[in-house]
């Protein structure tokens, strides 16, 4: 009986990989440096390297029904990395789907990252049991994934979803997709450092706060998370920061209440550790960029399935997607 | 054998209605002024008054499956008028299910203006054996509709699609929505002549067109074919106005793109008589404000259905619906 899959999420630091079972459970989970700044042919030489470890580690694949990986991207229908692959660089263009089934003697399927992480949320998270969800993904990037009539919606070669790259500021910060003001500029990780650095920076003696001061000392060592433990202690330039961040992110939940009128609006990624501080903010602005019709019937909630929801999804995605049997 | 459908397209200006047949053929089109200055419950009166006409020029609801109603908005579960209808003041609110269905003896089934036409387009039109597409309807408003995965996505209440209220200028026009800078302010027909006069009015005297001046001297009587006729005589105001909406209009179109990465867009509505002006200044811009990977995928097409399409689209969705056996 094959009832286990491998999962793979290559996200921009770390890669990801678990043996997961068909009953929802993680046997095991591993993970290492991504290596991004090797170039395409090392993150597939690692990618490679943890499948090899987790066979061994689960000490057969003749109960392995094959390998999901969720990506930056997508991939085409030759298996290529395409499309939205920003933050690894030298990834787009590597061929990636037969040099793994090949190695590993699987069969392989390959979906974009946001897309593993909301089939997760969608089955074993926050959106159980609804038809019409879409997730936000906050991580170093900004990621979305769609289900719409109960199905996940893939658009063209598996690229929608790309919520990251919608504008909301067309004078804005200028994105690496080439576009400006993209949501992602702002409402990701990386996008909310710079914005700390940049609001600390500019803020009179006489309003600078424990936080900014920080910040200025060592704005190398900032990240997100530093952000949203100051919001916690109510520091004034966390909290100014944090309302940025909120007010941008709610023109897309406001664009995407008013174009998909979903059932739920998840929000997940390493940013939403930050919790309610983000949810009530950025409802607080939804208000003012959204229909009332749309907006009254849709709730926005945090992820359920915390860190791993990626794998987990990519995992998922082999016994439901084009490898398994239903018809996701 | 039950093999017509009556289809009621409800607009601004208009009510169409037509009997239609399953294989595809109008038997009769008639239609009749909305007066939706009047209020809702006049609309109403006119809608039966319609119906009631339909069903003595047909002279029988024996071989007739039911109703289909396209209108601003959409219903609620009650058969209730909710969100979107600003265009007819006093919709909202109104119960139509009942009356109709009580009237005229037969099933009703109501859906979105833009949905019906989207779903005109897909069997019959610019989107026919398309999995994925995206209707734009340029009208006296800005609607959408969406077909993801092979099958109309409607989100909750039939609301989904609202693109003509997805903000391309959050400093920009307030829209009757209450939201600012709102697609429907620039490129619908009621959006184009408010920038055409504004335009006009702010031109130097040494930059007048024989456009400008025509406006200038009977701003009233301005519509927005009056602005494409200029546009086809290459008048310099009227290919400015041209390209201020074409601009505004690729924001969503790459929102479109970026989102849904569907296999077409679909432009339809009055406005698009103006045909290649429209879309080839239009994806010029969509470069812009797209990801390549989902943009060369995409094509941006004229809708096919013309005028009819909204009432085609609505009685299509008799036999398609919830009335009808196919699960649309």
């Amino acid at each position: 009986l094959k009832n286990y899959a491998l999962g793979i999420d290559i996200g921009g630091t770390s890669i990801k990989g678990a043996v997961f079972s068909i009953d929802g459970r993680v046997a095991f989970l591993t993970a290492m440096p991504t290596e991004a700044e090797k170039g395409g042919k090392k993150v597939l030489d690692n990618v490679l390297f943890l499948i090899r470890a987790l066979i061994d580690k689960h000490g057969t694949t003749k109960n392995v029904v094959g390998i999901g990986i969720g990506t930056p991207g997508s991939v085409n229908e030759k298996g290529i990395i395409i499309g939205g692959a920003q933050n690894l660089p030298g990834w787009e263009g590597t061929e990636i789907v037969k040099p793994i089934r090949k190695k590993s003697g699987l069969p392989v399927v390959v979906t974009n990252d946001a897309l593993a992480m909301t089939l997760a949320e969608w089955r074993f998270g926050a959106g159980k049991g609804l038809d019409n969800i879409v997730c936000l993904v906050l991580g170093t990037g900004f990621g979305g994934g769609i289900v719409a009539n109960g199905r996940m919606y893939k658009g063209a070669h598996g690229l929608a979803g790309e919520l990251g790259h919608v504008s909301v500021d067309y004078n804005g910060y200028p994105c690496a997709c080439g576009q400006k003001g993209c949501v992602e500029c702002y409402a990701s990780a990386t996008g909310i450092v710079r914005m700390a650095i940049q609001v600390s920076a500019g803020l009179a003696r006489n309003r600078r706060t424990a936080f900014s001061k920080l910040v200025a000392a060592k704005p190398r060592d900032l990240t997100s998370k530093t952000v949203y433990d100051y919001v916690k202690l109510r520091d004034a330039a966390a909290l100014k920061i944090n309302e940025m961040v909120c007010e941008k992110l709610a023109r897309v939940v406001g664009i995407v209440i008013n174009a998909f009128a979903p059932d739920r609006i998840i929000l997940g990624g390493g940013v939403m550790n930050a919790g309610t501080a983000i949810i009530d903010m950025t409802w607080k602005y939804v208000t003012r960029y959204s229909l009332p019709g749309s907006r009254d019937h849709c709730k926005l909630v945090r992820a359920r399935c915390g860190q791993n929801a990626g794998v987990i999804g990519a995992a998922q995605l082999v016994f439901e997607g084009p490898i398994g049997n239903k018809n996701v």
